[in-house]
């Protein structure tokens, strides 16, 4: 019977870490022991003494005593912790780099070829070994000892490069804020009364629109930079640093100022920017009243034209008609109102009018009736109130009047003759809002996880005896499930909202399509805000919910993002609505029907024959194959969009309403736009994958696959239903995804680092 | 060709319903077409006319005009209105029920018959249409008009029933206190300060305290009134009011008294519990250190006894194990301690100390430092800080000594020999805590769903066109989703709670078991608190974010009970523990492998044969069957069971540390205990479904259907992945869990508001 002996062989541990997880791991069938005999007489690079080891350690009536197994795993982890990280993708391959290293010159040769390492890799097949929960966790040990993430977390990836990478264009414009938002005077503390934290916003602003900040996306004429980038990436910035501060810049300086900017005349420009842009004027954005907030079709404050006065009587026709959760309405001096436009007994819907709040002397100006809305959950630095109007007039030079204008006559035009098309561009002005909440959003929750995953680098809890140090809560696998696929994601999101940026900055490219990707972008990353700064909140237990480690103001100043600027709700069944009508507008020519059956026979021919294989495969080449990520999330997305098309039309066909029909397909609408956003972040990390440079094209692909895997694993449900996978597939799908996220623990505190948040910004007592 | 005709015979309108959403939801084969053709031919019911129509509209050739569909819903809505609700539960029944009530005297006994009905439920099965999305809409529409829901939302169901069915005892008790925090003096306002909020949490402490509820859960002998379930009443209620409050008078109260008294002797009892029953003596429970939460046996805060001083000496060594979060830390003069007991130099682990904080003058006694914990996320009118002892000296008789005691010879004494049976004895003091943390969670739940309820019952937003009222909330299928099930579940957590309070006041049963189902139900209910709140903020839209409206108060109060009195990660692991201890007990003398084998065969056959038909069974009946639903709970949590204690016995077979190899199954661990918690809260539903009034069984049925459906439903991957179920039931499940949904919606303001709490409670400008 064997026993330990002095010194393993390169032969012996060629195949010791697949021989080590087969024995920890299970026990072998008698047909795959037979095999395992007969190919370790074919290995020519195995000697006679290595073959009768291995095959004594075959038997599965004799299993080795714990003595071997210490000898076992002690000589791996001698020889495989001088690897570097990168080699060890697996078992076989781990044996096999430990052979190639000891072996001496003569066998060098051998154990370096091909041939050797495909017959090692066709063991670790026939063992069963693959991507088992097992060898994660022993790949893992021969990886890095407890201490390491500790001592140097970044040492495995190359945190500077994938920065860079992150920053694109706009870095020194960048890194002037950052050190701004470094500086002294803008170190933060808790600020109890809403009075002392509007103040301190405001003063902020003040700061912020000195140093040229707001004037940024403005045109040159009014001595603006015409930069909307630049103007975006200082509206994410600030969110790494205070909410509040971020949302008033917002308000004035995207809200108040663009849609003057979007919607006026020139001339408008020139009279009312430049003060807007250095907060000079005071201006609030009145769209949203107590009874509309989502249906801005519906709003009731009038701007009724009156021909004697030559002027626009604004008018709050009922308490629910007041406008509602005004930022900057208590500061405000001026607002851009929001209102249906009447001429002539007409109503020509909802149009914009530039409103005085006060006069000269800064009184509020008769009819102007303000509100404040009082404390709220979180951005209480913020002054959200109401506006009434009591039948207040408003010269009529001061309709916006890019789309629609009332001429001297008194009559009104517009260039765009649809009312609906009118009010659709009109509405367009949000779009830009709705991008920059997005990355708002998103900025929080990546403070949320760098200062959780910071934590779970340090903070220890529970352990595996008195003597031991306790375990570090990262090394926790239900810790990692909980951060990691989080990480991730953020990487995937923020791919795709640059690359929705670039395409909305392009102006060739501002049409429906970029209107629906960012409503579906701004719904998902705030989703995203809300839930990842919660699960940060319970990852740092008791801490999270200490005002002064950083998380708490987090979450209660993010968690409106998912109702402002388009309530999230409405803005998925937009773009649902939005994949529809497309659909419908390809197939317009060809006949929906034939078109339909078309599709459908694809969609089952996709499954039956190519997949016939697929839906069981499980290897770990498919399993990893970016060709299998994009095709699985193309085909929920593709079904559901067939399906749902399919019920609208019968539906329609069956003479109900459309409405009707719709409240019919609500929830499966929602689900089609769930999974098309899903596609669009993936296809963003693929060409991220292809772009960026080869020194990080590793870390990224292994966060692609992450989030790959994981919107598989959530949606696996949806997979079995319809056939796509089988239950051994999506099995395997969860095991290689927990290997997945458990092999990017040592780098997940470099993910983090990267996104390069100021220490200033974190204002987190848990990161050191 | 058929037009519209002036009246329609009993015998159409029978069928009528079924045609009408057989058409309008999708094309008949030629086989169901032929089927349909000679049972309109058998039925004796139908008149010759009667055949000739409804045949006549089996053609799929001929779709039926606007015109005709306009006619056959007026005319079904129109009998159909005046039928009271219970008898519509599918279009059969709608049909049967109209043509029995319209047909005349010599034609009634034929269609009374059952023989009639039972034909019309044949033709419903045939067509299909059994429990069809389409079905459920239509149904609805006959049911009630838009306006019902506001102007009557209690009709349905009999609320008062219900809420005394939910009081059960100590009605008198909770009225009082119901009555009291209603009173002006207990009305509330923001208060932004910590200061004042503290402040005004101490003082209503007092007020309380002052009306005898402090001395609720305290033994006779010190003028209390021994009634542990009152005592969790109050504490139930005040969580409805406010969490600030809550905690403040649960700290004191709970904590820092009923430790005196798990703790201390009779002389202990009489000593301080009177005084800190009243609120004269104020009191701290200091276990939790910075550096140790969750892992309370490893605290680090010493008490060495001296001989020479006969005292103890409590010292914190260093700043990590500060007494950490401690509630009452500023205002308290007293502390339970939580330290290593060390006596002549030999440690006896954990235990408690009384120690005063404050000498007789109310200042702090040397050795004691304090620190404010500041601001949090919320509940800042509970005053947390940290606790630092310098070397501070308590007299021997202030160990609380019922479990371990130091003589007057200076040696340790226990009456439970070992220390680790001693640990969870004095642990075992938690339990109730968690117990009352749960019912604050579900409390605060429930506020949230009463105001988010009420609002989508009064708040409209979009609609048909503009001569139409926009749609009410409620009345989106996304809405209901939102807000039903998890209305449905906080029934089922609150019938799980009463049952666990009733078995844990009862001393038979104080056992582990106990101590599994409070720490599984703690971490569900709080967890379910913090995504229900979370839900309904967003379902209310900004309105939700305003801190008048209630919503964002209940958040942050009670963010941080999935930490505290145990971190939910941790409670659910401990489940699963306690789970797969009793299973190896269980079966310990058989020989593990022999009753393994056994039970998987069981549980194969149970899939393969007894299931065979199950898995692929969708008629109403089967998936409305309870029996349906407690086996599907159970199967999840067996075969999780029994799966995971296969791995765990092969890795710790196979030399692995039970660390190591607790830690492969950690995410396996968690999914069991989920799914242990799903079933127990299942069962109480049908606990209580036995024991209620006949007149609420039918509500309380509906809701468990949905718990139970919606269960399966998040878990349908589970169910596919290991062929429970084929997706043509998943698909089936996940339609009658829609349809049971859209059929609750009258009834859902009632069900909130049987919960009865007070309006003065709601704090909600939403809940008029």
């Amino acid at each position: 019977m064997p026993s330990t002996q002095a010194s393993l062989s390169p032969g012996i541990l060629s195949l010791l870490p697949m021989f080590y997880v087969a024995w920890s791991d299970g026990i072998l069938s008698p047909t795959e022991m037979s095999m395992i005999h007969s190919k370790i007489h074919q290995y020519d690079f195995l000697t006679d003494d290595d073959r009768a080891y291995l095959i004594s350690w075959t038997d599965p009536s004799r299993s080795p005593s714990k003595a071997i197994f210490a000898q076992w795993i002690r000589e791996i982890t001698r020889h495989g912790a001088q690897l570097p990280e990168s080699d060890r993708h697996g078992l076989a391959q781990l044996g096999w780099e430990i052979a190639t290293k000891i072996s001496d010159g003569s066998n060098k040769q051998k154990w370096m070829s091909e041939a050797t390492r495909s017959s090692l890799l066709e063991m670790e097949k026939i063992l069963g070994v693959e991507h088992d929960d097992s060898s994660a966790l022993i790949l893992n040990r021969f990886r890095t000892d407890r201490e390491h993430y500790q001592r140097d977390p970044a040492s495995q990836i190359d945190t500077k490069a994938l920065h860079e990478f992150l920053e694109g264009d706009g870095k020194v414009m960048r890194d002037r804020l950052r050190a701004l938002l470094s500086d002294p005077s803008f170190s933060t503390e808790y600020r109890a009364t809403k009075k002392e934290y509007r103040d301190w916003a405001l003063e902020k602003c003040q700061v912020l629109a000195d140093q040229g900040y707001g004037l940024l996306a403005l045109p040159e004429y009014v001595g603006g930079q015409d930069n909307m980038t630049d103007y975006a990436s200082v509206f994410e910035l600030l969110a790494h640093y205070d909410g509040s501060l971020t949302i008033k810049f917002g308000v004035q300086f995207g809200l108040f100022a663009l849609s003057i900017l979007n919607l006026g005349t020139r001339e408008q420009h020139e009279k009312y920017l430049h003060r807007a842009g250095t907060l000079a004027l005071k201006g609030c954005f009145a769209m949203t009243e107590t009874g509309h907030g989502s249906n801005v079709r519906g709003l009731e404050t009038t701007a009724t034209y009156d021909k004697e006065s030559d002027s626009f009587i604004i008018h709050t026709p009922r308490r629910q008609a007041g406008k509602e959760y005004i930022g900057n309405a208590l500061h405000g001096e001026a607002a851009v109102v929001f209102a249906q436009l009447i001429v002539a007994g007409e109503s020509h819907g909802v149009h914009a009018l530039y409103v005085d709040l006060v006069d000269a002397d800064g009184n509020d100006l008769p009819g102007i009736q303000r509100e404040d809305c009082g404390y709220k959950m979180g951005l209480n630095g913020v002054d959200n109130g109401r506006l009434y109007f009591d039948q207040v007039a408003v010269p009529r030079d001061q309709l916006l009047s890019r789309f629609g204008r009332v001429s001297d006559d008194g009559t009104y035009h517009s260039d765009i003759e649809n009312p609906n098309k009118r009010f659709f561009v009109m509405l367009g002005t949000l779009v830009g809002g709705r991008i920059c909440v997005a990355s708002a959003g998103l900025a929080m929750a990546k403070n949320a996880l760098h200062i959780a995953t910071a934590y779970a680098h340090k903070r220890r809890q529970f352990g595996p005896s008195d003597d031991e140090p306790e375990t570090l809560l990262i090394d926790y696998p239900s810790h990692q499930m909980r951060l990691i696929p989080r990480i991730a994601e953020a990487y995937g999101i923020g791919f795709a909202l640059t690359d929705l940026s670039a395409r909305y900055m392009d102006d060739a490219e501002k049409n429906k399509k970029i209107e629906s990707l960012a409503a579906g972008l701004k719904a998902r990353a705030t989703w995203f805000a809300t839930s990842t700064i919660q699960e940060c909140r319970e990852a740092c237990g008791g801490a999270g919910y200490i005002w002064e480690n950083g998380i708490s103001q987090l979450k209660a100043d993010s968690d409106i993002f998912t109702t402002f600027e388009g309530d999230n709700t409405v803005l998925i069944q937009l773009v649902a609505k939005g994949l529809l009508s497309d659909f419908s507008r390809e197939f317009h020519d060809e006949g929906f029907r034939a078109v339909f059956r078309r599709l459908m026979q694809q969609a089952n021919t996709s499954i039956t024959e190519k997949n016939l294989l697929n839906v069981r495969k499980t290897d770990a080449a498919h399993l990893l194959d970016p060709v299998f990520h994009r095709e699985a999330l193309r085909f929920r997305e593709k079904h559901l969009l067939h399906t749902v098309a399919l019920r609208m039309r019968r539906y329609i066909k069956q003479k109900l309403s459309s409405t009707d029909a719709f409240l019919r397909c609500q929830n499966h609408m929602i689900a089609l736009a769930h999974a098309y956003v899903d596609r669009v972040i993936l296809k963003a990390y693929h060409k991220a994958l292809e772009t960026c440079p080869m020194e990080i094209q590793p870390t990224l692909r292994h966060c692609a696959e992450i989030y790959a895997l994981d919107m598989i694993s959530r949606h696996k449900d949806y997979y079995l239903e319809h056939g796509y996978m089988e239950g051994s597939k999506t099995k395997a799908v969860r095991r290689i995804l927990r290997q997945r996220i458990q092999s990017l623990k040592g780098s997940s505190l470099a993910l983090v680092e990267a996104w390069g948040i100021p220490h200033s910004c974190l204002q987190s007592e848990l990161v050191q």
